[in-house]
């Protein structure tokens, strides 16, 4: 039941406006087991329309789903030398099975590279048997220190994509090929701008050659690593012995790439969009696009309401809109104030007058209520959608614009800016991993990733914001989640 | 890659042959992780196939997904007796997080009602927040001695649901609801005969006040439980202090069910109707409907054979049939005898005289192959595969009333019949749990259900067929997986 108290403000404090806007729509709860959430059924909703937009991406590019075991034997982890450095100090482990003590300890997957190419390895043989192209949907735990609803947790869910290939070209055309699907998920779906590019060493995933990420920013100006694509060389291949005969009758280690998002996505579409009025969802990705709520005084009103809203309901789902009546006995302010909370994008109200008139009033969750006919309501509500969908980008993208600075003359206007704006930075970078943990110890920031081309400044920075050495890379600085 | 060698036939092991189908289409692999099995895309495709029929289903009744924690601290396991005793001995105990001895050990869930009633203690108040009608997608862990490839594997994926109600009716009625859904799935789209009831008290589900199941017949004349829905009374609420306010005003326990299939169901799939050639799958949950298999010998007639080929899967897709072209550079007799293994259910060759004659050669799993034009083929398809899918619901009902017997006239029949044949075999019982024990051991059979009314044969038994004393109920028993 939906609480009647105001949220607190995004502009009293950010993070507690966070926690609010999720309890009150129901999205996700805290649940006994340290560092677990459960994720509700209005929250769970969100997440099911994310994995079928990007499972559709995945499978029209060549992809198939499998699924790998949950638990990994220690030693796997060991195997690839920077990746247990990396994994084993976050992992959970299982020590006892079926009442007794394991004689080799059992990790649960933190992520499977591991355990998937101790499998690659078995059914690779031949140039043939090239390329495996496999995604899992699944849960993994990493043992977090501090935990947030969604964007960090103990136990997540996610998609994993692990790939083999005959060629080094053709595993990194395949992680910038992912990198671009997410970033079309996010822009198109999500109504979220990236930025995407490669990290930098320090900031790459373990075991991997290069990592490439998706950037976001989020209405309190800090970054949020919204995804990330790798390309891993032969690494794992030569930790697990995956080796394929060529086309040529040679031996040869495949190469492979790894890439995946995660409910943490949930929780950068929340403070993407949302307001003090609680979650704004873009219609591609709510679970009820449309809420109809009816409004009557008398009997006989109810029920001339009531069939007209399921008339509707099917209507409109016959147009493919995701529609639902709010047919509760509740007063009608409480149901709007309700739906506002969750997020739904438009909500249509029906009372006896609006049937009287053939008509009906949409009002529009950013804002904005007006009396549409009925004839056409689905081609109109797909409009509205659309104009919704896409005014959600284009905000974020100015939000985003509006933070991010390019080429600060100095380094205290470097400092200055990120300590008063937040915000993307991008400045030139001398490369030195030693100068990178300087500046991330002297600002909190860190750099996000080296911009992709159409990203980067129209010109080029020269120097090294920090050390005034000659730049060798322009990066892109901020504060992240 | 397929392997040359012939499939161990049915008559010679059938449980040989059951790993050699699995194996030879790819469906799924042993793991490095004792127990676990690695689910291909292959066999990942069908659950997928399932996971979509039985998620509209559930969806179209009310009920919606969320996701609770893979971790259950041990305490809550403790909290209903019944419960505990039946899942401790199973369960994958996480004794380390992050580098550090856990003050209370975690299990990894064998099953999800506690953490999922600590929950519902939280969110239910009111009447008015009932019913709760929520189904989780989750892998669970049951720590089995021994396993069998989707049978019986130490990790599983499944779906849990789990409802709460303000009156026992509506819990009972919920109870029979799934028990209806899940016979509707295994007999529309498993082509899988069932029959339902309760099950004895000896085999119910630990902390249920009735459980009912879905009963099917293998190949080999084993039963196979196939699907349980629980009414679990108020024992969980009690354990876990579920209470809501009455709409008189009272406070009450609520009522509650739970419900689960899992990936078992894709191996009873595979031995209710492969054949030795391979798998054979049902239209309905088949991930590739159709396979077209050009076939030329010059490159001219390639290109024409592939052109068509892809034009072809485009026309059928539009008309929502699963459809793929196998271009590999292959010859067709090994693509044939590949796609038979897989079991699709049917193949289109096309070479340059099918064009000529703007026909297909259709070939269908089951036998028989025919030239068919090429205009209205998309609905010819439709047509063959509603024949198929009926085709395999009929011989399965036949198989299994060929392998069941009614009211034997003794004891001595009913031992025979059970040690020669197999199968189901129905007759009056006591009640009486010693004796239910005593004709286990005697004859490795045990009750699957009472059956469901239309179930029951036209005259009830009257004597108890192992003691002679007056039958109190109708059972079904067979030796089971």
């Amino acid at each position: 039941m939906a609480d009647s108290k105001a949220l607190t403000t995004r502009a009293a404090d950010f993070s507690a406006w966070y926690n609010d806007v999720i309890m009150r729509a129901e999205l996700a709860d805290y649940s006994p087991v340290r560092g677990c959430m459960v994720i509700r059924p209005n929250g769970y909703a969100i997440w099911e329309q994310m994995q079928s937009a990007l499972d559709r991406m995945f499978k029209d590019t060549g992809h198939q789903n499998a699924y790998f075991p949950l638990f990994i034997p220690q030693s796997f982890l060991a195997k690839e030398a920077q990746h247990v450095e990396g994994f084993a100090p976050e992992t959970a482990v299982v020590t006892h099975g079926g009442g007794k003590e394991l004689e080799e300890p059992l990790v649960v997957r933190p992520t499977s590279e591991t355990i998937i190419y101790a499998m690659y390895a078995k059914w690779i043989q031949s140039w043939r048997d090239l390329p495996v192209l496999i995604n899992q949907w699944a849960n993994v735990v990493r043992w977090e220190l501090r935990t947030r609803l969604f964007l960090r947790t103990t136990e997540f869910l996610w998609q994993e994509g692990h790939t083999a290939h005959a060629t080094e070209a053709e595993a990194e055309a395949e992680t910038l090929l992912i990198l671009g699907l997410y970033r079309q998920f996010m822009e198109e779906w999500m109504a979220m701008p990236v930025i995407t590019g490669p990290k930098t060493d320090s900031e790459r995933f373990a075991g991997a050659l290069r990592t490439y990420s998706c950037e976001a920013l989020m209405q309190d100006k800090k970054a949020l690593q919204a995804g990330t694509s790798h390309n891993l060389g032969q690494n794992f291949a030569k930790a697990f012995d995956v080796q394929f005969q060529t086309r040529e009758g040679g031996l040869e280690y495949v190469w492979s790439t790894s890439w995946g998002v995660s409910t943490r996505l949930v929780g950068a579409l929340i403070m993407t969009h949302s307001d003090d009025k609680g979650l704004v969802c873009p219609p591609r990705l709510a679970q009820w696009q449309v809420v109809i709520v009816p409004i009557w005084k008398t009997d006989e009103d109810r029920e001339l309401t009531y069939a007209a809203a399921n008339n509707m309901v099917k209507e409109l789902r016959a147009a493919g809109i995701r529609t639902t009546a709010d047919l509760r006995d509740m007063k009608p302010g409480a149901k709007y104030y309700e739906w506002e909370a969750r997020g739904a994008p438009f909500r249509l109200e029906l009372g006896p007058r609006d049937l009287a008139n053939q008509s009906v009033m949409l009002a529009r969750r950013l804002g904005g209520k007006e009396a549409v006919p009925m004839a056409g309501l689905a081609a109109r509500v797909h409009e509205e959608m659309a104009t919704m969908q896409r005014a959600l980008l284009d905000a974020a993208k100015a939000r985003r614009d509006a933070a991010t600075l390019r080429n600060p003359k100095s380094r205290q206007e470097f400092i200055d800016f990120l300590e008063a704006n937040g915000g993307f930075v991008y400045a030139g970078f001398c490369g030195d991993p030693a100068v990178e943990a300087e500046i991330k110890a002297a600002t909190k920031a860190t750099i996000r990733c080296l911009p992709s081309e159409e990203f980067r400044s129209p010109e080029a920075p020269t120097t090294c914001i920090w050390t005034g050495r000659p730049a060798t890379v322009e990066a892109v600085w901020a504060r992240a989640y």
